[in-house]
């Protein structure tokens, strides 16, 4: 048996996408800027993806811009920004629990000369509002917070967070980094009133190098990349028909059937943990109940640890992550687990399993069974 | 009948390269930095894919760098380079005849205080390296010259200027812009002693939304994208596996077929420039011979509107480019078509004709009969 558990580092790309793919690299291949009813036709492929996918964000379609990927997505959204209000202010805030391609952007700008201040979280992953409250000031100009971690899918209290930095901060701009929510929960910017969301195709059966970020109408902005002009002049280069057509598909299939897709994932989840921690020594990281993200779960094993556990799990033909898998391969402590306050002994012992619309029970049945007999045997050997 | 000459806009993608892709999209769809098998089969793509480039460059595997297409490898070059370097000196140097994704690079930088010189060129598009000559000084920290002109398909005289900025500027960075000239000649960074160089995927029938750039071993150069670290550090975000598997499933067909391809396509150009220069008024811009690569026409048609010509060629299905189509589709007075002295009339009355290796002299013959009944009828309302 096969049973990929790794959904929040990359999903299988839909039929639906593939198939739209296909026909836009060898058919109507045409490149958007062109004249001619080829070029026409690519671009009329491109109108179409913005449209579907705005409608899946209640947004307008003037406020969808294609990217690489949810990396180009967040560098856009932090950089462009900051680059663009640079004048209002010097002050920068985060969380301590973002994902790599949000925290080394705001490395990057603390080094630049910003004043940066990562928001501290609670043993759930909550970021701290009244920390929020505290940071908050004139100086503030870009606020950035993901709306579900990527390694215990904690969801954070965007909405609480808005209402407090419109208060004390009123001209900086905010960014809500949905990689990891966008496909799992609905989710209207406008109703959040935030100005900058950013997501990646992949991680919801869309193609790998496809990604948007919804961009405020009016917000102040300047492009990172610069060429021919493309997309209002905010992101340069060849539209990237295929992906963009590709991910508008997986998108719209995510929303077309989101609530019996997230019911059917909150009860896979709310078993998982329930079989899982019936094992000695194991915990479970984060929320639990709606106050998680119904996809990822994060388990922590004592005396096993996280590389031993995913390779025994691998020979079972079982696929899941230690800490986030969205970096480059080198293993180092994650940030989030630290952030909550994880017992050191735990740290290097615990493994993210990701779920999608079409995990079944009977795949869990079967991790859970292999997680029995794996945790003891491989126990042993620690505790000699 | 069809006929698509439109290539140096984007081609259509190969079968090799979009059944690589739909595999990888579909079956061996791991995240390259996830820690099992399905992650580091993903990593065995990319590590051959890099291995196949390299091998068409003659250059080190760790030298090639993957990035989301032309544009974005002409701005990391770019910006990454000068960013690098920037204690060295102020000056830059590139060519009036850029494509629009280095000269809009060029222009931000001189925005951000960099003194910029635009190199002339010749009636035939060709750089005057007595310019180059004179402009280098001990403050040239970057020259950038593009290889192939993607209106006119000048080659430029790369070997010639590097030697006289290796005399005169020896801390310059040299960077070429190869989107028009990869898989159309042999080309060796090291024989040609440069230090970076700049594919796009779409141009050689690889898949959009992809490409590479060669960046020499030691090059002092920063990323642009920041975040997981992937590629050593110099382009963060899950690499996309299926455009990287199938770009370098397009640069192997190309370069293993290099020199038949190259031959029929100059076949196909001096036949079709002896044909369409018989028609009135119609002549050809830039150099022939070898001193011009083998796949692009551009065509100044008396007393028509490029427009006009475009798309009554487009009603007999001949897709055309009215200048260049690789920048949003507004149509601008053509940068290269002024810079190469161009007459005033002639500016907006010209297209060109880009070829591939699957071009057919019956498609030409298409063409040219084609063309030689839609230019005197057009004329006819012109000169009325």
């Amino acid at each position: 048996m096969e049973v990929y558990l790794d959904n929040s580092a990359t999903t299988k790309c839909s039929k639906r996408a593939v198939d739209t793919m296909v026909n836009l690299l060898t058919a109507d291949f045409g490149n958007p800027s062109s004249l001619h009813s080829m070029g026409a036709k690519a671009e009329e492929y491109v109108k179409e993806a913005r449209k579907k996918i705005a409608k899946t964000l209640k947004a307008e379609e003037k406020e969808i811009f294609f990217t690489s990927g949810g990396t180009e997505s967040n560098n856009l959204a932090i950089l462009g920004c900051v680059e663009a209000n640079k004048r209002a202010g010097n002050h920068i805030i985060t969380t301590a629990i973002e994902h790599a391609s949000v925290q080394q952007v705001f490395e990057h700008l603390k080094e630049e000369g910003y004043r940066v201040t990562y928001l501290p979280v609670d043993v759930s992953g909550v970021i701290s509002l009244e920390a929020l409250e505290e940071a908050l000031d004139e100086e503030t100009i870009f606020v950035s917070i993901m709306q579900v971690n990527n390694e215990i899918g904690t969801v954070e209290p965007i909405e609480e967070a808005v209402q407090l930095i419109r208060k004390k901060a009123p001209k900086a701009v905010i960014h809500v980094d949905a990689i990891q929510s966008y496909g799992k929960m609905a989710i209207c910017p406008k109703k959040l009133k935030i100005d900058l969301l950013s997501v990646s195709g992949h991680k919801i059966h869309g193609p790998k190098g496809s990604g948007f970020l919804y961009i405020k109408d009016k917000t102040k902005i300047k492009p990172i990349l610069f060429g021919g002009g493309q997309q209002k002049g905010m992101r340069s280069g060849t539209e990237n028909v295929p992906a963009i057509a590709g991910l508008a598909e997986a998108a719209a299939e995510a929303y077309d059937h989101l609530e019996e897709n997230v019911s059917h994932m909150y009860g896979l989840r709310d078993y998982f943990i329930e079989e899982v921690t019936k094992i000695e020594g194991v915990t479970v990281n984060g929320s639990t109940g709606m106050q998680a993200a119904p996809h990822i779960v994060s388990v922590s094993v004592e005396d096993v640890r996280s590389e031993v556990l995913l390779h025994s799990l691998e020979e079972k033909g079982i696929y899941v992550s230690a800490g986030s898998a969205c970096s480059s391969n080198k293993p180092s402590v994650s940030r989030t687990l630290k952030a909550i306050g994880l017992k050191n002994n735990l740290l290097d012992s615990t493994v993210r399993f990701s779920f999608c619309e079409s995990t079944t029970k009977e795949e869990l049945d079967y991790t859970i069974a292999n997680l029995k007999e794996i945790i003891p045997f491989r126990r042993k050997f620690t505790r000699k």
